[in-house]
C-alpha cells in the first residue's frame, strides 16, 4: 500500500494565478476525498499578504466534514499561524524549512538555522496540543541559485525536524530538476540513518523526470508520495519551475505497477477537471490532457 | 555512450494535422543534425493517399547534405517502397510490424504474419543494395483493442525481423500504457535470448511514464532510445494517445544521469520552438513548455 499526500488545495492553489474561493475549495477537497484521497493539505497559516491564494484558510477548515480514515492538514509558519490552526480545531499541520541556504532566504526570509529554530516551540506545543505535525524542506536535490545540495546538509535539516518531533519529513525536488541518481545519491544516503517510514517524496515535473524519480523512491522503500490533484501549482521563487507531479499520473503509473492507491482515477481526474475550469488554464496533468484529447480525437498514420 | 534515434520529422510529424513543406522539413532536420543528432529518421515512402504528411519525402532526402556520423532513415512499406528509397539514395531504411494482431490489422490493414512474409524480400533487397535495417515492433506492451501483450509474442516478432537481417528492432509502447514494471517484464524476458545492442526503446508519453520507462531500459542494459524533437507527433489508431516522448526530456534525463548524448539541449529545443511555430500548436516537450513559461514567469507562495 502506498501512501499518497495530497497537495493540490494548498501547494497547488497557493501557487496559481487565480485565487479561488472559499466554497469552490471546499467543493474541490470533498471531491478529492471522495475520489479516496486520505491525507490531504487543504490550507496554509500564513499571512495573507504573502499569500492571498491562502487567506480563508480558517473558512475552509471549518466547511470540512469529519471524514473517517480521511486526514486534513494545513501549513504553519510560526506560533502565530499555530494560534489560528489550534482555533479553527486543525488535527495535523506542517513546517517547511529548505535545504539550501539561498533558497530558504528567498522563501520565508531567514536561514535555516533561524527556521528549526522558530519551529520547535511550533511543533512542541502542537504535540503537547495532541496534533501531528509534517515537515517539510525545500530544494533537496537542486536549488535555483545554489545548483546541487549536499546530502549530508539534507540529513542535517531533516535530522534537525524529526528531533524536534515531526513524524515524517517530505523532501522536496521544488525546482523539479532531479533525475534517478539524485533520488537514489541523497535519498539512499538519507535512508542509513533514517527509517523508510519517516521519509516522503516531493516530486515537481519541470523536465519530465517526477515519475521516474517516484519509481527510484520505490526501489529505495520509499511509501509516501506527494502530488498535486491536476498538477496545480507550480514553485515560488523558483524561476522556470512548473507544476508539481500530478497526482493522476502518478495513481496511473503506481495502479500500472501493481501498487494500491486507493484512488478512483476517472473521480480524481474530473474534480481536477472542475478545478481546471475554475482557474481557466489547462493543467500538466497527463490524465487531463488525455481526456480533452479523446473528446477531440483523431490521427493518423503509422507505426 | 546513449544512441539515441530522433523520429520527429517522420513518426512526430506524420501524425501532426498540419502537413508541413519540404523546405520547412529540410531546415527542421538540418537543425536536429547541427545540435548533434546523429541518427535521424526523415521520411516514409507510404502511399500519400494514406498519410499525405510524408508526400514528398523523395524530395526531402535529396535535399539533405551528407554529414560527417550522421544518418538518415526512411519508413519503407513494401518493395514499392524500396524502389523510390534505392531512387532517391538513402542509405538506411525501417519495416514495421506490431506485436498485437488487430493494432496491425487497423494499423496497415494485414496480419502480423502477412507483414513479416511482405518485408523478407524488402530486406533482403535492401541489404542486398548495401543498405543497412532498422525494424519496429508497435504495441510491445500495450495494445489498445487487445490489451496486454504477450511477452512471448513480441519475442516472436522480433526475432523473425532479427532472422531476416534488420540490425536493431525498436520496442513500441505505441500507446504510452507502459509503466517500469513492463520494460522489466518484456524487455527483460527479450534480454534472455537478444543481446541489448539489437533492441531499442520507443516510449510514448501518452500518462507521463516515458522517462521512467527509459531509465528502466537503462538498467537492464539498453543503450538507444527512440525519441521526438519537442515531442512531435501521437499515434496513429490509438484512441487518446499523445505525443512521442520529447527528445529534449530524454536529452535533459540522461545528461542529468551523467550519460553523453551528444546533443545540445538549447540547439535542439530551438529547432523544435521553429517546428512549434509553424504548426502552431504547443507542443509537449517539457523543456519547450519551460522556455516559454520563463519568457512571461512569475509566481508566489511557499514551499
Amino acid at each position: 500500500m502506498i501512501r499518497l499526500v495530497e497537495v493540490g488545495p494548498r501547494d497547488g492553489l497557493q501557487n496559481e494565478a487565480t485565487t479561488v474561493g472559499v466554497e469552490q475549495k471546499v467543493a474541490f477537497i470533498n471531491a478529492l476525498a471522495a475520489a479516496g484521497e486520505r491525507d490531504i493539505e487543504v490550507g496554509a497559516f500564513v499571512h495573507p499578504k504573502w499569500v492571498p491564494q491562502m487567506a480563508g484558510s480558517e473558512d475552509v477548515i471549518k466547511a470540512l466534514p469529519t471524514l473517517d480514515g480521511v486526514r486534513w492538514s494545513a501549513l504553519v509558519p510560526n506560533l502565530k499561524g499555530l494560534e489560528r490552526a489550534l482555533a479553527c480545531g486543525i488535527r495535523r499541520i506542517a513546517v517547511f524549512t529548505a535545504a539550501s541556504e539561498t533558497f530558504n532566504q528567498k522563501n520565508i526570509n531567514m536561514s535555516i538555522q533561524a527556521s528549526l529554530d522558530g519551529y520547535r516551540p511550533v511543533v512542541h506545543q502542537a504535540l503537547q496540543a495532541g496534533l501531528s505535525v509534517r515537515g517539510y524542506v525545500s530544494t533537496v536535490f537542486v536549488c535555483p541559485y545554489e545548483g546541487d545540495v549536499k546530502k549530508e546538509r539534507v540529513l542535517e535539516v531533516t535530522q534537525a525536524l524529526l528531533d524536534m518531533g515531526v513524524d515524517e519529513v517530505s523532501l522536496g525536488d521544488t525546482i523539479g530538476a532531479a533525475a534517478p541518481n539524485d533520488i537514489e545519491n541523497t535519498v539512499g544516503y538519507l535512508l542509513e540513518t533514517v527509517p523508510p517510514q519517516r521519509l516522503a517524496l516531493h516530486c515537481h515535473d519541470t523536465y519530465g523526470t517526477a515519475l521516474a524519480n517516484v519509481v527510484a523512491g520505490l526501489n529505495l522503500g520509499i511509501r509516501t508520495f506527494d502530488a498535486s490533484a491536476g498538477g496545480l501549482g507550480g514553485c515560488p521563487y523558483a524561476p522556470g519551475a512548473s507544476g508539481n507531479l500530478a497526482t493522476e499520473d502518478l495513481v496511473y503509473l503506481l495502479t500500472r505497477m501493481g501498487f494500491d492507491t486507493g484512488i478512483d482515477l476517472d473521480r480524481l481526474a474530473q474534480a481536477s477537471g472542475v478545478m481546471e475550469a475554475a482557474l481557466g488554464r489547462q493543467l500538466p496533468s497527463r490524465q487531463l490532457q488525455r481526456l480533452r484529447q479523446l473528446s477531440r480525437s483523431s490521427c493518423a498514420g503509422s507505426p
